[in-house]
């Protein structure tokens, strides 16, 4: 960012060429994606040993297989022997072991490498077999929480609590918080996947303020009032923003919605929380739900995300309708993705070369500009062209 | 260009790389498109206030809009506040202010700043407001001649008489001839849009010789029976090429057109003129209609070309048949760029690495390229790979 | 390749940027495809004087005609004048010249330029024409054998005897083995095309390689039971893989073929015999019939395979049934390209970065990768990303 005599209630934003240049990208898959923890699987998808799903996270394609022993591991997808994919397709169910199709050397759910044609055969002159678990598959870490498999490639993970959960509880305040809500025991009632034709860090940003509510969101507006005054919840800690009084429910038409979860506080009632987990988890806490998205970058212009709307086991058993609490986010999220595809053709522009403004009830988008300059480094400098 | 012992009588030609390299149409963007004028639109497909076309001009994306105050303006297609792309449809009308969907920035059609959410919060601490054309839209310089608007990017746009005019007048030799034929006044009968898979270069040069009319364009030469010869009509000063004793009109078939246009001179009548105007318009001026190209180059082997038959209001607003004067040029074109999207394939080959021969009829191609050559500069250098 | 500590039956093979880069591809294209004897096309297809095909040759779009001398020539598919595709259609027949559609330069089929529109006004000052050898289309090397059109782009290109019959004669051990199949007298009695999303390199692996066959090529394996055992059978010099004793010929069910090629041996009957002439032919000898693979590297993630099935001319002409020895092969063909499309996403892994490991039944592939760093040169080193 360029120093500019710009007024101060005036921040400058990240130069357009952070949006559309591919080594920008590069950089984002491997000092962030790739180097923190990545929301990947909603655990309860992968309810059987053998089991799994397959994500991709950065640059790379990543397994994550249930166990005969009950736990979640997750692996690059990838022979040690030739390369070959391992899956190809984006879920399944294994019996007993991962075969590679191709000279079938086979993996236990643990990754170890328990069979391979000719085996014997590469024991060396000592005497020596092969390391099962050297030339097994390649782990990934993984953490269970909210009720999803976090997944992390770097060799020296970041701490959990400090990254995912610190940004959960910078938002709420109250480490415990987010906990009343149960996220874990939810099940899907509802899932939408977007294919949005522009950058991750766009899409955060719009989530991040409420400064376009006013403009692209009647009917969260219609919900939430205060949200009409375009200030931005996130940056109070530990707001919620209120319904409005002839409200009951988080609905497309503010009809009643479900029992507010069990274990909430009155003060969490009838409110809205936003959260931002950095880089590509957003999580919406209302009393009777949860709508969660996660974001999986492609390119530099390209995000597709996948949005959970959780409810009680009781109301997904049950069958309860639940298209009118879905049809609210699912129209939130639709008019928040068409402006950040109008938003991605502008980024290449000359009037956007040293980037826009940010209008005071954007300005804590900054530290979101700044953190993401920070973790790029040197690849990050320079970069206004 | 490398210097050889090849025969006097033969030219060489740009190598391939000038056809193929991202580089080289990146600097062609940068030092030719959004550095000279550039025809942009008709003026009167923008005839009531509030009427707009967007355009591609380069890299950038511009507006053309028509004020309240009857002038024609253009500006950058992006909001100066977060960026989105203020229009995303082709052309269209808005009542009295352009308004970005995102956040509602609100921008008169001169351009100036009038409305945001909130605009009282961006007073600054010592109570000045922003200054509400710097956050206005950026604007375009933008000229009208012979009926269309041309805009000019560069921050100091060169002399439009030196170049847009003086190109015609070059060529005309007369600076007078050009208006004879009332162009501003004439109204489009027919406007055909050509998406060519060929660098715009090679458009240009197609353009400029007729050694190839006799191969592909049997109708033209029909009509014109000195372009069998070959000879390159641009290149005399002033010439235009007489119409065949047996033809009487510029028709596909020979067969009569309209009246002639009413300011010509009797050397104008059944004559044919070519202009060159650089970069990316060609003029045809035959004596009862305009034929005017207009180029957008979009990458290094795509090139869209859109082009007007323009007959006098008379003709036009009687709704007398056109088709026979339009089909003559559309075959025209069709053949032309066919034979364009044939040489764009073996730009790359190494037996084009140091470029093609010029025959005599085309050496004046020679100094479009050192044109070329020398507008790049330093980015034009050392391509032939 | 880096050296580690795994054991000595492991061999590392190259790293995935070897089947991903694009700059490696172009290397490849330059030093490989450009530099060594291509198999072009079947000679017989060019039958009468003027057959041509127009084949891709690397980066080079390369013609290859039959003369009306008789004799097959092989010249770059550009015109010299202004660049123009001479021919855009894959095959075709012209009666006598080539002549470019552009401005009408003409060619003899010896490439000689002999027309060209006021040809006579190229003559210099000093009298001199152009000359028309110099002018006439840019030659190719080729030379025939086996019935097949081999081409070479390079200025001297390598010898044809110790380059590709010498990868003949090193599989076969004798070097009179392959001329007594009498592939040149063969007609093609069925042609298949593959478009494989692989890099050529890993086409080539797995051709070489038999570890595989028992998982992905039951038919086959049903023919030659020793493929079960995994060894690799181009390994030893002039071994063929035998028929299993229940066999009655190369067919997808083990029924009869047709009669043993009249040529071979005893040693040879019954027997399959597979060859890797590099960089783009597999040769696979059985006795009543040759099966002939030409690739064509597309990009460094795509490779166009043609596969001839050749037998007697009494077979093809008297229409007897092909199908069961062509549904053999077509499998394996169908097995092995999906075995390499599996393969290639995953070489873009950080699991791959070094490579990944070469059994015993596969040492010799590592020859093969010796083989293309070498070629490759200043080009392939540091490639690991």
């Amino acid at each position: 960012m360029t120093a500019t005599d710009q007024p101060s209630t005036l921040l400058a934003t990240l130069g357009g060429a952070y949006y559309t240049r591919e080594s920008i990208f590069a950089a984002e898959q491997s000092q962030i994606l790739e180097s923190m923890w990545f929301c990947a699987v909603r655990c309860a998808d992968l309810a059987n040993p053998g089991q799994f799903r397959k994500i991709e996270v950065g640059s790379e394609s990543v397994l994550v297989v249930r166990g005969r022993d009950g736990m979640l591991r997750a692996f690059l997808n990838v022979c040690r022997h030739r390369g070959a994919q391992l899956c190809t397709v984006s879920e399944g169910e294994v019996r007993r072991n991962i075969r590679c199709p191709y000279h079938a050397w086979t993996y236990a759910l643990d990754g170890k490498l328990v069979a391979a044609p000719n085996i014997a055969g590469l024991t060396d002159e000592n005497g020596a077999g092969i390391d099962r678990y050297r030339y097994g598959l390649v782990p990934v870490a993984l953490t269970e929480w909210l009720g999803y498999a976090w997944v992390c490639l770097a060799d020296k993970p970041p701490s959990f609590a400090d990254t995912v959960i610190g940004d959960v509880t910078n938002r709420l305040g109250d480490p415990t918080a987010i906990d009343r809500y149960g996220i874990e025991d939810l099940q899907v009632g509802h899932r939408e996947v977007y294919d949005v034709a522009a950058n991750w860090k766009l899409i955060v940003e719009n989530f991040m303020e409420c400064y376009h509510c006013a403009s692209i969101h009647p009917e969260l507006v219609e919900v939430l009032p205060e949200f009409s005054k375009g200030l931005a919840a996130q940056y109070y800690v530990g707001h919620g923003a209120e319904f409005g009084s002839d409200v009951a429910g988080f609905t497309v038409d503010g009809s009643a919605g479900f029992g507010a979860l069990p274990g909430i506080t009155a003060e969490q009632d009838r409110r809205y929380y936003a959260i931002t987990v950095k880089p590509t988890v957003f999580i919406n806490l209302v009393p009777d739900h949860i709508i969660f998205h996660r974001m999986y970058p492609m390119s530099a212009d390209r995000t597709v995300v996948e949005c959970d709307w959780l409810y009680t086991p009781d109301v997904v058993s049950t069958g309860r309708d639940v298209s009118r609490s879905v049809e609210l986010f699912h129209r939130v999220n639709q008019q928040d993705f068409d402006a950040c595809e109008r938003t991605q053709p502008a980024m290449s522009s000359r009037a956007y070369r040293h980037g826009g403004v940010l209008v005071p009830a954007e300005h804590h988008i900054a530290e979101f500009h700044q953190w993401v300059v920070s973790r790029l480094g040197a690849e990050g400098m320079n970069h206004e062209r």
